[in-house]
């Protein structure tokens, strides 16, 4: 009896991989300092959980495959504060951006297809991709220059007749890099020279800071049938546990193929459906607050990181991830080492090694990714043991 | 630019794709009776949303990948009121019994491989093999026989080097079949023989009439690490929009396979659980007066279709479908007719076309399957209305 070869080829998520290590640090006393995993400490909406308490029905129904209309007439609305213009049509309702990746991957492509993706990259699309059977073609790009992108011609180079999309992500986990309309536009050029779809995962939309801001795809002109956008509320409303996500395409046909593996799984969650109506409903003046706090964060964090000489960084412009390099040979070893071996005063850290989020083997095993999402004097300390942690390990 | 290949072979869900003529007639004035889909009207227990308000974090957050511990506590001491011996280690809780098939097909095996399974069967699984590039070699069960298995020497004959798996599910959907302990023990014998995995959807366990008694995959000796069962709340506790369900086995490398999948997509809804948590805890009375309110609606459907001597059907033992024959040559254009015009003073009714409960090109063309989920004064109109509608469209 075997596993599938999937099943085999499917990676351990590097952001959780290490949660057992963690939990036996835990269990000897050691507190520990997530830095490994996107969970945001901002307190989740209030109207999200009195939506859901009001609600008045008997039967927890199904609901529709493509979700509730309120729930896509407040996205519509959201967006349009933005001035791109949507329908509800335009939109289905997933059960977390993982479904919604996981949707766009099957539409795109069959098994053997490629979709070209900038390396680093959020590590859940090699699950999805080995899943599907897509191919991930990365393109390289330098902690030196931003997590920007390379020449189009690069890009251009990796393109074969197996292509079927370019996917971006920006903001981008794990870099934190916010791609720029041009970047943006000259992939939407490449993917209508080449007849190929344009996918991005814009989940962490809001999160820019020093004034950048976000380009999304959607304001690309006389692309709208290439265009796919993969949305969540986890990161924007911090409702990660909500598992409430999104596709977003003018293209009819995409929706309506996607509506059928929609239909397979029947519906997404429906109370939290009705919280996340909620969330969408708020003024936008809702991230002013969280955004200054975000940035105070990664400020912190940077200037600790960067007052050790061997790290290498860029200063992120958005999401809320630092993407480092540590004078370290093996980052996996190093954040297992600080689970199993280290603590400061009986604390620890746990971030996230960065090989997880290359798909190029051997590449990332000097990086690892940190989200800056504690509280200000926590990220402080945190950042303080990783710079001790280091030190202790260079010296063991 | 194209649709992948899997998204064009996706059918649509032959329960859901009527809705757009539902819903005009909906329009137009007319009340639907649904009989199309499982949907209970059965109150979902008050525990359910009781515990979903008394949540108290302020940070909806991301939940471990394999479910809350205290959701598979819950579930472990519900499996021992059968007499079923179950570890926490032995579940990971899915979104929905829809994703526990999905990580079933995709850990068992990969695209090209064979999956048998008993037809009809739950459409679903044509779904989500679709999109996991599986093939399901069905084995012809037939209504004159109760839709019981053929002799184990026919299945044995769909064996090939491609087969992976052998699933059943029981109680059954669309048939309301329940295998019987020495049908399901053959196919164990099977799968041991011919180093198979075997599978059942279970998530009917409770819906026995006439003192039959499910009997569960997990109860086979010696089969244990073949056995995977894909479990839900949706019809156990009426809460098909929660969106939880699980698989189990105790094959530790199924499961650890299947965490990689689970870790892809983060969690499951975290309130959802918390909810399910209270119904799991509920005492196994909970059931009586559910089964019994079930099996009156059974016999009322019953009743009336077979007041029809045109109508094929035998008396189902379990779950709360009703497949027949009808006197039509295409129930596809039957069941669309009666939505779009045909209606009995201002009324119609909605069922599921049978030929999507089949993977075999031609078959259940001319059945029907009714889910009996309505009160018994509205599902005796509802038999009503489909007897003379069945009359006014052989006279059309």
């Amino acid at each position: 009896m075997k596993l599938s070869q999937r099943a085999i080829d499917t990676q351990e998520s590097p952001i959780r991989k290490l949660a057992g290590v963690a939990n036996e640090a835990k269990s000897r006393g050691v507190q520990i300092y997530h830095l490994n995993i996107g969970q945001p400490d901002i307190a989740t909406p209030d109207i999200y959980y009195k939506n859901i308490n009001e609600y008045a029905g008997k039967v927890l129904a199904y609901g529709p495959s493509d979700g509730i209309p309120e729930l896509k007439t407040a996205m519509v609305k959201y967006f349009s504060n933005y001035g791109i213009s949507l329908k509800n049509e335009h939109i289905v309702i997933a059960t977390g951006g993982s479904e919604a990746i996981s949707f766009a991957f099957n539409v795109i492509g069959d098994p053997g297809d490629e979709v070209i993706i900038p390396e680093p990259f959020y590590t859940n699309y090699n699950g999805y991709a080995s899943i599907s059977g897509l191919k991930i073609v990365p393109v390289e790009t330098l902690a030196e220059n931003g997590f920007h992108l390379p020449p189009i011609e690069e890009i251009e180079k990796k393109i074969t007749p197996k292509t079927k999309a370019i996917l971006i992500n920006s903001p981008n986990n794990p870099t934190g890099t916010v791609f720029s309309k041009e970047e943006i536009a000259g992939l939407g050029e490449l993917a209508r020279k080449h007849d190929l779809y344009l996918l991005a995962d814009e989940v962490y939309k809001e999160f820019t800071y020093d004034g950048e801001k976000h380009f999304s795809i959607l304001e690309l002109e006389g692309l709208e049938d290439r265009v796919i956008v993969m949305d969540s509320i986890s990161k924007r409303y911090s409702a990660c546990g909500a598992r409430i996500g999104a596709v977003i395409s003018r293209n009819r046909e995409i929706i309506q193929a996607i509506l059928k593996f929609a239909q397979a799984r029947l519906c997404p969650p429906t109370l939290e459906q009705i919280g996340a109506v909620g969330a969408y409903e708020l003024p936008m003046n809702f991230f002013t607050d969280i955004l200054a706090e975000y940035q105070k964060r990664r400020d912190i964090l940077f200037e600790i990181l960067t007052s050790n000489k061997e790290i290498v960084l860029q200063k992120p412009k958005g999401a809320f991830y630092i993407m480092a390099k540590l004078p370290v040979n093996d980052s996996d070893d190093f954040a297992r080492w600080m689970l199993s071996d280290f603590q400061d005063n009986g604390e620890s850290v746990m971030v996230a090694p960065g090989a997880g989020f290359y798909s190029t083997p051997g590449k990332g095993k000097q990086e690892i990714r940190m989200a800056y999402v504690l509280e200000t004097a926590k990220l402080k300390r945190a950042g303080e043991i990783l710079l001790k942690a280091l030190e202790q390990y260079k010296n063991r």
